[in-house]
């Protein structure tokens, strides 16, 4: 889970490998700063709003959010 | 931009196909839900805090998600 203002960056580990597609919610991500010298995804879950850390250097993290963006836009007729 | 409260979806068009990857900061991925029907991409600029809306659509987008996400991550010793 994200640690806001506890240290530089949001997450406390590399974030979790892992995750449910259909629970997401919203997803952030946020690119390397003055603060944290890393991205970081931080996902919230659609049915708690529990917020979790993603690894970004996690293949099935990566390829997740590849999937979610390409297979939720061609279900649209919104072009 | 984003009209948050507007409509039922926060994205009133289709988004832009353009943008500036180092003027991003934070990116929101919306997945599709009950209140609008297609995933949406609200990017926040970093100076300036304006929120901008992009096509998920976008091949161009696509690929900046995906770049921002594996670039930005595999500069960092943080595994």
């Amino acid at each position: 889970q994200p640690t806001y203002g506890k240290g530089r960056c949001s997450c406390v580990d590399k974030g979790s490998d892992l995750v449910q597609p259909k629970a997401l919610g919203k997803i952030e991500v946020i690119p390397k700063s003055s603060s944290c010298d890393h991205v970081e995804i931080i996902a919230t879950m659609k049915a708690t709003g529990v917020q979790r850390c993603l690894n970004p250097n996690s293949k099935r993290v990566q390829k997740m959010m590849t999937t979610l963006i390409k297979k939720r836009s061609s279900q649209s007729t919104h072009r």
